[in-house]
């Protein structure tokens, strides 16, 4: 049985993970990122910590399919990094130099939400698909596009930066990005909060969430279930925002079904069934929609995706 | 030199060429459409003229690469065809039924509009790019994804239905598809009409357009070209619908450029002006922009792309 490593590069931790080929999770485990000196110790770092891990399990680099690693910047189509923020890096090539310091192993590198996107469609919620395109509901909105197996990267590295498409031109408020209306300000768990605060100030509709001085995601899909009407509101402004763009995505690519994943996820089917109605509405061209399903794996979708990208 | 046969089935005329393998078109010809017997002798009628038309030259089967074939329909991943309104035809499987006819030659079959963005791509306005979208503003809008030279017909038969993303959801008018505010009743040359109409009817603004009994695309362009104020407005709303969009699709395939075909595009300049302008104040996330550029080969796309489908 051949093996290969998925390396899923974060701000604060790298996450690392052995595969068998057929996708079973051998070990995982997390070493700290070194951001000093720009982050120039992060791939050494890495290299250092698969060969121990290798000679942990009496295995050596030809036991290895290759090396897939996630990382959190746009990767062009030569496997180079122009420049990942959070990691310190400027004009990187990850495939290049972590090839390398590992004797010349297949290494491939994606950014870190395509290849969760690739993780989720491998072994979780989209395993059996072959295309698909995955929205990150977390503190922010991100997102990854794969078809016929392959991450869509882009021609400029914005492949699959779902979060930030203009669903509400009439916004005021400004998003992260600088834009104004971005997805991200509604789907977001920063956004559902944000709509929700919003709503309580500027209606008098009554509401458990009222009066309650601290409101997360959960708080509002919890109150959802229960039947306020407030907090449904909020629910269905997402499922509103997230079933239009899919609705456009579904005219541009047409994948066989989105992958929704991010901790407002895990509020599950209410969250479905409220993205489902507004998508279902909007795509009147196409007799058979795409399926839309959760996302299974978590943090695991990163490490899952990158070990796909060398087989 | 080897060859290859491009087709473009439409409902009144199946064009047809005959390419040198390095994208030299060497002839042009068109046969009519025998829509009876639900088109049933359709792929027979081509069949027979290729091969016309090969022996007119002393060529044989064995000079082509092979041909490939446009159809007004949606096709699926296995090259066949549920369904083509215009045609007649039902459940038709074009590619192993053209192939058979030909001595089982290799063929491939493409929706219409997406292989007329690929022969854009091969021969046209998007020439040198690996990653195009076009927008063909016809009659209708038309489309089409080419991501690393690979047509994306999607999973349903829906990708690069560009036309009918919703732009407008407080339009009341209803499109062709059966749904509101689509792209295609703001862009194409039926919907500038359209929007120039409701402006006369529903401002008082001085335009010299008004009180004339025919309006088409064309005279809009005209007039905006003349700094006609009412006719400048138009054509700015369709550059926000098609910026907006093409702003959302950046952020999904992000495609090296976007070509822009059909009767509307012969506008040329001021119609890129309009939708640049839209379209890099959406993008504020992606520094480096998708590139604009026309369609060249007008009517000679169909055939082109189909014969780069088979290289």
């Amino acid at each position: 049985m051949k093996y290969c490593a998925g390396i899923d590069v974060g701000g604060t931790t790298v996450k690392m993970g052995l595969f068998q080929v057929d996708g079973t999770l051998v070990e995982k485990w997390e070493i700290p990122t070194r951001k000093e000196d720009s982050g120039s110790h992060i791939l050494e770092d890495i290299a250092e910590s698969i060969k121990k891990k290798l000679k942990e399990r009496k295995l050596t680099l030809a036991d290895l399919e290759g090396a897939g690693i996630g990382v959190p910047g746009p990767v062009k189509s030569d496997g180079s990094n122009e420049v990942c923020v959070n990691l310190g890096w400027k004009d990187r090539n990850p495939t290049k130099e972590l090839s390398a310091l590992l004797d010349g192993l297949k290494v491939k590198t994606g950014n870190d939400a395509n290849v969760a996107a690739l993780g989720e469609m491998w072994q979780g919620g989209g395993k059996g698909y072959n295309s698909i395109v995955m929205f990150t509901l977390g503190t922010g909105v991100g997102g990854g596009v794969v078809l016929d197996g392959k991450i869509v990267d882009g021609s400029h590295g914005a492949g699959g930066e779902v979060g930030h498409f203009t669903v509400n031109y009439e916004e005021t408020d400004q998003c992260n990005c600088g834009g104004h209306g971005c997805l991200e300000q509604y789907a977001s768990a920063t956004g559902v909060v944000r709509v929700t605060r919003q709503k309580l100030e500027n209606t008098s509709k009554a509401s458990a969430l009222r009066g309650r001085e601290h409101i997360s995601a959960k708080t509002v899909f919890d109150a959802a279930k229960a039947g306020d009407e407030l907090a449904l509101e909020v629910v269905d402004t997402l499922g509103m925002y997230l079933g239009r763009v899919m609705a456009t995505v579904s005219m541009t690519v047409d994948p066989e079904a989105y992958v929704i994943g991010g901790g407002v996820s895990k509020a599950g089917q209410i969250l479905i069934d409220a993205i489902q109605k507004h998508y279902e509405s909007n795509v009147t061209l196409i007799k058979e929609k795409a399926k839309l399903v959760l996302a299974t794996l978590g943090n695991d979708a990163g490490i899952c995706g990158a070990a796909k990208m060398v087989l």
